[in-house]
């Protein structure tokens, strides 16, 4: 079966400048449009104008210090799950609040690590309560991860799961059991967390969030008296990876959510409005990342194929989920795609591919493909199967020269845990 | 779905020794046993001793200089498919037609590498004649690997593909074509390779991928007065992760290779007996190697699950491909198996999961839990998403003794390619 015919996405670069940018670094590299980054942060912040709001962006789709620093810049906060992740958002020199710990099967030197940074904990568990105390003391201030079960309508997927099939969060009536916990072990103020989407395109599912979110923050007002100081609506907005798909409307989301607001919590009367949080990552940067390869081989066998000096090291996204993500030919952007290739990486694994059956125009060897929207989730999630080398980053800026910010991984990085000593 | 109660697998140690190992190596870590590696690679060749057999373990398995220096001293070769395998091969000392270069894809500066160590170099694609030739040189020994496509019974999966739907391989009709232009090229000396099943259980497939083979090279030999000087039948034996699955019995199936052997090669006449070649990577080492994690948390949701102190990090094949891996806790293997649970780890991500809805005994925080069958494809496929460390690895020596063969990562090792300079 044939995709159908690609619509285009566009690009912040043409092929000229590539192909001098690959004089400097050669491929294959993600490259990050610092000012689209920007500009999308901004837009993102604008759309929660009309209450306090943070963003902390998850820092495990590009934990990458230069593209902390330009979201910190922006005012977004980081979301760490991990004790990289927190040593990360420390050295970017964000501190306490502007960092949530959002982790699930957490090992007790990571709360250690949490309370020592003054971040905001966020309990996956409600056993956790006791351990945390134990291991670390209870915070001032504490938040709980609420997994709503099957009252969410979200279908779920291999990344989040269907909620109630899912390993996170506390079950609704575990939220009511671990409020009071922690009030009677002395926690005086209090958020809530939810996470139950995982690139959702569909505003409907998102709005729905905000409701089940603030319902039980009702729910919690009217039975435990808790006003919370903030309610962290998770991660899980979408992006176009298809042309044809629609990005999510930020204003009208942030719209209708405000609705809400106004509809459920403003009634409740709290001293100071509850502040609103989010711990967006995809849709931050996913769209403005692009890795950059270039075609060594064609091969026409039973199919024809053509292989790029990338591989699952690069992107796993689609080896691992079978994602899609658009390719763009440069500088054959104009001419008909009218040929049919898998477009493949070098692992001995057959699902390292990037794309399967995609109609592209005809591909010649050299030719520089661009895989689209690898800004989030892309050099994150490669690994080393076959002593493959992780790639190199790099950003754009908006003056238009281009920093590496990462290097690529060389066979001293790959080998550096081995003993050869022995052999 | 609850999976049926598990029957048992054995261990070479018990809870004391290991619960006495981790005071001095902490979990995670994936501990192989030497003895048991040894006597199975004994078992292997002695299968083959009928023919001039030459057994290359897939680097990519288990890419640690110990396990192959083991393997090397038992007679078995390196099969490298990038030039992170060669450069451990070479340093393990394996040299020449010790190792075959088997990749796709192939860059330009691995061939050279190949080229520089002399390697037996098998191509992947008709195109790569004029590729090798022109980027390294034609060796005087040429193998080329055969995709049989729909010839072939072969199911497929997602790791090596149905064959004709895998990007691996020349077609039948393209294998005539590059012998005859290989030879026009000046090549004298030849050899064939194919690997068309991936962790294959029924010896049938196993026993037809030798008839396609030994057909074609019949064919060859008719054809283009070619000698095919070895066959390389590649690996793909399977290994039984579930305790109900019975291995390949390596003796019945090395028989039938021998009987269609005396049956389609010997009538060829050839002047030297064609050496037979496999390049085994699972069988060789799977089943001897075992993840060893402690449980971290237990939480009770809408399911029960265990959090264990590794993740994905430590093993992608479950969450990768939904692999089942064999799970005993430590000291409770006689107790009844009544309890239903989720086996995690810490990852962001809902397919960090070992098991899904697994019959286990009552587990309780601080039991040891050993994940069997990693001895190939465990550590190798482990990435660093949400900042997780990939963990050592240990040698289990027959006299009983323990060493580290792989440390564990550092966060200074997981920055290492990072600049935080400018931050």
């Amino acid at each position: 079966m044939k995709e159908e015919m690609d619509v285009s996405k566009t690009l912040p670069f043409d092929l000229s400048t590539l192909e001098k940018l690959t004089q400097t670094f050669e491929t294959p590299f993600h490259i990050y449009d610092e000012q689209a980054i920007r500009d999308n942060a901004r837009r993102f912040l604008r759309a929660f104008d009309w209450i306090p709001f943070k963003q902390y962006f998850a820092v495990k789709a590009t934990p990458n210090p230069y593209i902390m620093k330009i979201l910190k810049e922006e005012g977004i906060g980081a979301d760490c799950s991990s004790m990289a992740e927190l040593v990360l958002a420390d050295r970017v020199g964000l501190t306490g609040a502007e960092i949530v710990f959002s982790s699930n099967n957490t090992p007790a030197d990571e709360y250690r690590k949490a309370r020592e940074l003054g971040v905001t904990i966020n309990l996956d568990d409600i056993s956790h309560i006791d351990f945390l105390d134990r291991e670390a003391g209870l915070p001032e201030l504490l938040s709980f991860r609420c997994n709503p079960g099957s009252c969410i309508r979200g279908k779920g997927n291999t990344i989040i799961g269907a909620p109630e099939e899912a390993k996170f969060g506390l079950t609704r009536d575990q939220i009511f059991q671990a409020y009071a916990l922690a009030q009677k072990k002395g926690v005086e103020r209090f958020g809530m967390h939810t996470m139950v989407v995982s690139n959702e395109l569909d505003m409907e599912n998102l709005v729905q969030t905000a409701q089940v979110m603030f319902d039980l923050a009702a729910e919690l007002s009217h039975k435990l008296s808790i006003c919370l100081e903030f309610i962290n609506l998770g991660g899980g907005v979408g992006i176009p990876y298809h042309p044809e798909q629609q990005p999510v409307n930020l204003e009208k989301w942030a719209e209708s959510v405000q609705r809400l607001y106004e509809k459920i919590l403003l009634p409740l009367g709290m001293k100071n409005p509850t502040t609103l949080a989010t711990e967006c990552g995809r849709v931050i940067t996913g769209p403005y990342g692009y890795l950059v390869s270039r075609v060594l081989h064609k091969k026409a066998i039973y199919k024809d194929y053509v292989g790029l000096d990338a591989s699952m090291a690069d992107l796993m996204r689609p080896g691992l989920y079978g994602a899609y993500h658009h390719i763009t030919v440069l500088g054959k952007e104009e001419v008909p795609h009218d040929f049919c290739y898998d477009v493949t990486g070098g692992l001995c694994e057959n699902n390292d591919k990037f794309a399967t059956d995609r109609m592209l125009p005809p591909i010649e060897v050299g030719d520089l493909l661009v895989i689209h929207d690898t800004g989030a989730h892309g050099q994150a999630m490669g690994f080393n199967y076959n002593g493959k080398l992780r790639p190199k980053e790099l950003l754009l800026k908006p003056d238009g020269s281009v920093q590496m910010i990462r290097r690529a991984e060389t066979l001293e990085d790959l080998f550096a845990t081995l003993d050869f000593k022995g052999v």
